[in-house]
């Protein structure tokens, strides 16, 4: 018996959300899990990649996977041993590029295994799992639910999470650069305390970005995209970010660029088709660095995780 | 000539929504600017204390007066200076109470002196000013429009501001303790960083009380009134607010107690009549404690500044 699943890319923290904000994008990863006919042949990892375009190496294909700790913890939770078991994960997703590709693995082995268990597990179990395995919850729950989410790690472990509309219109274009930037270097560059005057205008802009997205409006989501929490230490390490932030200052339907999640990928959003006007305008700043890039441009992904 | 204005108390902070997030409660102090007839008679204060509970002796009678600070930068924004002027503070918002009276004041000043002038100002040049004098703008702003706002002071000293429709059946009660606490002695025991982890406990909570508020989610709203960034260094500073927590911890319709801007009154959100059950008990925390207070439950106050 085998199941498998689609889970869509992610973008997280969007500015000021850290931690907290993430939204999903059209391109995705499929996790099939089985259960291997033959009893003790124990764990088996395969790993496919579509693109052929990223590197895949990273992701582990023993004990460590992380489609594999979560489908224990999974196990774990109904009180049972995950013996022999078959993960394929198919990938779309760039790696270690701050587009969720780890929280995909991680909810696609829950999903998957849980469908195979015979759904033993609510979403609340799974989110809880699949945070505690990723450490944080905003790529995990858009990547589960799809669109805009708003998620929490509570102090008992759970996750309250909320799916918010998104603007139809405001489109979401990511600069993927051609290196990687592992996710550990990206946080040790963060201090450990910050002043109280830039957490307050982190609280104040993260409010006010949810504001923005019910009122749908894009002069107040513009004002809301800023962040001194962790994009001024990041910025140093995500080549091009300085320079794209002064072009697209005050460039029409343009509402602002972001770090995707830890980076080194940048979110654009914008309006309707306002990014095409300067797209290579863009591309001439990446190129002046010799940073090779994929610029692409989606719509917000509002299914998030299904079995095929 | 002279205009007599009505400004609303309020309460801000709300938990999370440090220096963001105020409402306007349905106590009121009266304003009224005028233009003295007698040339060269220069500034005359006068304070009436209708309540007659609370001292008044801490408002300036001089040119430290806040409404008249504001009233200055309000005529130095059209080019004037202010000569001869009498305003007349007549005041039922409790003095350094946490309760927006200084707020209510610089409001009131701006707004009769606008009128006078013949409306010189907008409600943005309005808040500018008045955020300017208070020193944020969580408090102004709902002084200005009634109701539950998020409003931000930005780069350039202009407030980003934003009314959202609060729940009709979320009651708000204040506990009004019969000792001031001096605004700049709460401001003094907050430290000057906090860790990183407690500013986005701060944003994702923030972010979450917006999303209650539009989704009009009890649960979610309890969820969210929490705060490690100003009650942790404040509690000690608030007798019975941690007596109180606990006593309100699981009680039901009560959605949580937070510390009325910098203190010292208390205030607790409570669906329909949930409160009133609990009064007694929590009467007798206070009284346990020799602290003797008002304690008074309101609907939101949704008409702001308006001219009598």
């Amino acid at each position: 018996m085998k199941v498998t699943v689609k889970v869509p890319a992610t973008t997280a923290n969007l500015g000021p959300g850290f931690d907290c904000l993430g939204l999903a994008l059209p391109v995705y990863n499929e996790i099939t899990v089985e259960e291997t006919v033959m009893p003790g042949s124990g764990l088996e990892i395969n790993i496919l990649d579509d693109s052929n375009t990223y590197d895949i190496l990273s992701i582990p294909k023993d004990e460590n996977n992380l489609a594999y700790k979560a489908i224990e913890l999974l196990y774990s939770y109904i009180g049972q041993s995950v013996s022999d078991i078959k993960i394929t994960i198919r990938t779309n997703i760039p790696v270690t590029r701050g587009l969720g590709s780890s929280a995909s693995v991680i909810v696609g082995g829950l999903v998957a295994a849980n469908e195979l268990l015979g759904r033993p597990a609510d979403n609340n179990v799974l989110l809880s799992i699949a945070s505690e395995v990723e450490g944080h919850p905003d790529n995990v729950t858009p990547a589960l639910f799809g669109g805009f989410c708003l998620s929490s790690l509570e102090d008992d472990g759970s996750v309250a999470f909320s799916k918010i509309d998104w603007p139809e219109n405001w489109k979401l274009t990511l600069i993927i650069p051609d290196y990687e930037l592992d996710t550990l270097i990206a946080r040790s560059v963060l201090p450990e305390n910050i002043s109280i005057s830039d957490a307050a205008f982190n609280i104040r802009k993260c409010a006010m970005l949810i504001d923005a997205v019910y009122k749908k409006d894009s002069e107040l989501l513009k004002k809301s995209l800023k962040d001194k929490l962790h994009q001024p230490y990041r910025r140093k390490l995500i080549n091009g970010f300085s320079e794209l932030s002064e072009l697209l200052e005050n460039k029409e339907g343009i509402l602002g660029c972001v770090i995707s999640g830890a980076g080194p990928s940048i979110l654009v959003i914008s309006v309707d088709d306002s990014f095409e006007k300067i797209k290579n305008d863009v591309k001439e700043i990446f190129n002046a660095l010799n940073v090779d890039c994929d610029i692409r441009t989606f719509e917000i992904e509002n299914q998030g995780t299904i079995v095929i």
